[in-house]
């Protein structure tokens, strides 16, 4: 691989800043030569190991919380200015990264910021916004915020600190330190919804007693371009690329939901917590009902195409707002019609759209809180399909009542608080909603990513191969995790995947021409494979073992209708995975 | 080591049993050559590692529930009829052993059992009494005493079953399947109160389905003595080198209480959550005090020692019964005195009893138990000092709310969801009454015990050393380890082991004379190392590796008063523990 140390003018750009949420201060440091050639997931990866005691207690003063931006963002570029936040997981107990697009990557970029590393925790209880701008660090008594909702805590952040800034913060959910508990970042139309939400980050935030982080890049510049006409001609490039694909056009018209269908069509789709692939329900839940209703609700609000990210062409987030207009939530996704639609049987948009503005509010994730949800009807806390019940158990979070504390810390806790043993989670983490037993290489991507169950480790429902069948899925997995991998380090969307993978020179142009390095065509693989192996080795030292990278016990046993599929890809196979 | 298999009478006699209770069927079976030489907690490992799918779910149907009498169950020597019950821990995920004083082990025995192995679980929600007798085994229907605590449900199994059969139940904590349920055994009195507490066995029991297991030895006779004279000149030898030792007496006069005012003396008594050493309510909770009460109350039904077992010569247990007369809790012991008196800031001996009878009948482990609640405690659920409000807790276990199942998972379980970081666990097993940042070999064991935090593995609190000095705490620690893992493979009781070690000759000549053995001095070690390493291969292969072997990160860092120490033996040192 070709060197990829930072040129003079990145390294005066870039720095590391340092911030203990005990002292409150800040030190920027130059940027560490092994730290220089990454960015995003990767970065984060190589910080964790470099940085953190891997066998810290999450919530305890050693561990840190990191934002690093990917390889590409910083200048607009379609899709590729997404934030990978990351930290020792509350809920996986291993190397964590989460991204989000919206305005967070950007501003930090404006910066300068390589990395936000914040670190120890505060001797007192007590709320804090953190204000990160060219002047510095400051912390902001932020008490008069806590137990504010996401969507009621943006707008006096807003006001205080200006209209433009991009503000990271946690809801009710993270100040509890539920390991549920994302991070919530604002879109680029000030909403708090672009979600660093797996893993538990919002805990670790709020375990520093961080209500909000404004990142105010006013005054600053974009990163520094070594050959800003080639970065020019490889932007053009790209975007030709990306355009140029047939699916960004299905995700602007239809969004995630597009994939309900083709899992159900797999008998992939969770339903009833995960005790059948296939949904009675689909046509209410559906892309098309989807967009037939955001287009009826055109009037009060719904869009069907909606960018994250200044400068996004695909679009594929929504506005939906409910018959009754008093939900307004922004997107209505795939993974959570999955887990919280047909995972909880409840077949109307309405009902699911609520539960998600709820969710959010909370600054929770959809997925873990979905799954719990699922393993709390199992148990008989309430009916499959009663969506006013499951409501009334997500206002118990709010509540912070111990139910509401016990679904909060996710599917995981829930189980075996309730005597559940179907549990669907990996390294205690919830699954997305692709059913592994129907879906089986990213059956093999839950089991073995060191993030824990996590589709955008790398999905495999659009490969053209038997998913039914246990073999060839770990290749396919591998090659797939690599892939996801190297998006999350370059701060690209996944969907800008579809314009890397239609001309495979796009990555290496735009990255050789931003930063003076000459990497080829295999660079995005080994990138991903790098952050891989860098989380891995940090899960190992933290304990992990091959024991971890298992599905549920019950899905290599109970079968999946409708195909009464098990989860039958070999062990020793899975084990061997990242060997290549 | 000398050949153990077993004679060729001791094969007659013996054999394995094995009930599936999904289909109702029982199954003996020779005992495997590599089983033979084996009892109690060794024979368990071994069972466990040869015979239970290491990752399975511990309450899933390929778990095992394991009873093992020890090498010298059968014969009423002093203390040493104890029970080994084992799984893989629902609370640990590791290998367990909990054993048990009462009549188990000696029905056991009579039945010919070298082990009892439970396998599968019902399909089919219910409860089951499983009757094994001469005739084989018999499953009855046992719905009728579903929720019921274990003192009322004893009663009407004894009239059904007859009063000399032993009984193992759960109560309501191992019905709802909680990690912190233990095994409850009859003792010589027909009351059920010997439990094997730790690690969630009672969970185990309930996964399959069972409410109790009796057992019906008569018509049974005691195992075979290969040289019963050289056996009745062994067994004179033990019970004099017992009943010799100064400790002997003191456990008679005192019970285990007598250690409150030695770990108050060290600064290692449990106060508050772990977040003291010394505890200023002592006096009221002390032996003396309990010594006096138990006096006073001798009309009531209060006893200062009794038996738990037939033949016991200590009889360090004891009745107590409570001043208002409704409470009577037998043996009220030092370890419940500290998690739930200090621990909890309570200090009335009543109080106490009170906590310990709810638990008891609830089938929980009062460690676990008092640890959860000291957490509960410290996130603000009760004050500290507050009995009337530790009851109603215990209350919500008994109903079965959401908080309650969250205290009946036991600390580990508690802490994340309530939000509390100073949880005092290793392995996610409750620490025992014994700080170990001020009774360092002590702290050793909870960290590296395959069992997790737990005192019978290796208490050095006796020993004559500076326990607050991190220095040879290792060496202490190891041999703690072996010998209590060899008297748990006899069937003895800890305080047997005064008697072991007045006259190390004792164990050889009872084995040798038993089972026609030519084992020597180093037998008990060899035993008991080959247990604990045992133990480290299945839990190697459930996925433990060095960094579960530390205690809690708050412990090495957290200064404990009064002596304002933190645990600081290495950990490398630690990690080669086991080497010798």
């Amino acid at each position: 691989m070709s060197n990829r140390t930072m040129s003079a003018e990145h390294r005066q750009f870039f720095s590391v800043w340092r911030v203990n949420a005990r002292s409150q201060t800040l030190s920027k440091e130059p940027v560490p030569a092994a730290w220089q050639p990454l960015g995003g997931r990767a970065l984060l990866a190589r910080i964790l190991v470099d940085d953190v005691a891997t066998t810290c207690d999450p919530l305890g003063p050693h561990n840190k919380l990191i934002f690093a931006p990917g390889l590409l963002v910083g200048h607009t570029l379609s899709s590729c200015d997404r934030i990978s936040i990351g930290a020792k997981s509350p809920l996986t107990g291993g190397a964590k990264e989460s991204n989000a697009g919206g305005r967070t990557g950007m501003q930090i970029a404006l910066l300068g910021m390589k990395a936000l590393i914040i670190e120890g925790q505060p001797d007192e209880p007590g709320w804090w916004a953190l204000h990160l701008s060219a002047s510095g660090a400051r912390f902001d008594r932020a008490d008069e915020l806590a137990g504010l909702g996401v969507y009621a805590a943006a707008p006096p952040l807003l006001e205080k600190y200006g209209e433009k800034v991009a503000i990271a913060l946690i809801g009710p959910g993270g100040e509890m330190k539920l390991a549920g508990a994302g991070i919530q970042n604002l879109d680029k139309d000030k909403v708090p919804s672009r979600i660093a939400a797996r893993g538990g980050l919002g805990a670790v935030m709020g375990s520093k007693g961080l209500k909000a982080i404004v990142f105010d890049g006013s005054g600053g510049e974009k990163p520094p371009l070594t050959d800003a006409d080639g970065f020019k001609q490889a932007r053009k490039a790209y975007t030709k690329a990306l355009m140029g694909h047939p699916q960004t056009a299905i995700y602007k018209e239809y969004g995630t939901a597009a994939i309900a269908r083709m899992a159900h069509a797999f008998g992939a789709l969770p339903t009833r917590n995960f005790s059948q692939g296939q949904f009675e329900g689909l046509e209410a839940i559906s892309a098309e009902t989807l967009r037939q209703t955001l287009l009826d609700g055109s009037d009060k609000g719904c869009e069907t195409s909606h960018a994250c990210m200044a400068g996004c062409t695909i679009q594929s987030s929504n506005i939906y707002v409910s018959i009754d207009g008093d939900t307004k939530v922004s997107p209505l996704e795939y993974e959570t019609i999955g887990l919280m639609g047909s995972n909880l049987a409840i077949d109307a948009l309405d009902d699911i759209a609520r539960l998600n503005y709820e969710v959010n509010d909370l600054g929770l994730d959809t997925i873990e809180i979905g799954a719990a949800l699922g393993v709390a009807a199992e148990a008989g806390l309430m009916a499959f399909g009663d969506a006013k019940r499951a409501l009334e158990l997500v206002q118990e979070i709010r509540q912070g009542t111990p139910l509401g504390r016990v679904l909060g810390n996710g599917a995981a806790v829930t189980g075996p608080v309730l005597g559940v043993t179907r549990v669907p989670v990996v390294k205690g983490q919830a699954l997305s909603a692709y059913d592994p037993r129907a879906i089986k290489g990213t059956g093999v991507t839950y089991a073995t990513s060191p993030q824990g169950a996590d589709h955008t480790c790398g999905l495999t429902i659009r490969a053209k191969v038997d998913h039914l069948s246990p073999e060839g899925q770990v290749a396919l997995s591998r090659g797939a995790q690599y892939a996801m991998a190297g998006y999350d380090s370059l701060g690209a969307c996944i969907f800008a995947g579809f314009g890397f993978g239609a001309d495979p020179q796009v990555v290496p142009a735009l990255l050789n021409s931003r930063y003076g390095w000459a990497v080829d065509e295999g660079f995005l693989r080994q990138l991903g494979k790098e952050s891989v192996q860098l989380e891995r080795e940090f899960n190992r030292r933290a304990g992990f073992t091959a024991a971890d990278d298992r599905l549920p016990e019950w899905m290599t046993q109970e079968p999946l209708p409708p195909h009464n599929a098990v989860f039958d890809v070999p062990e020793a196979e899975m084990d061997s995975i990242f060997e290549e």
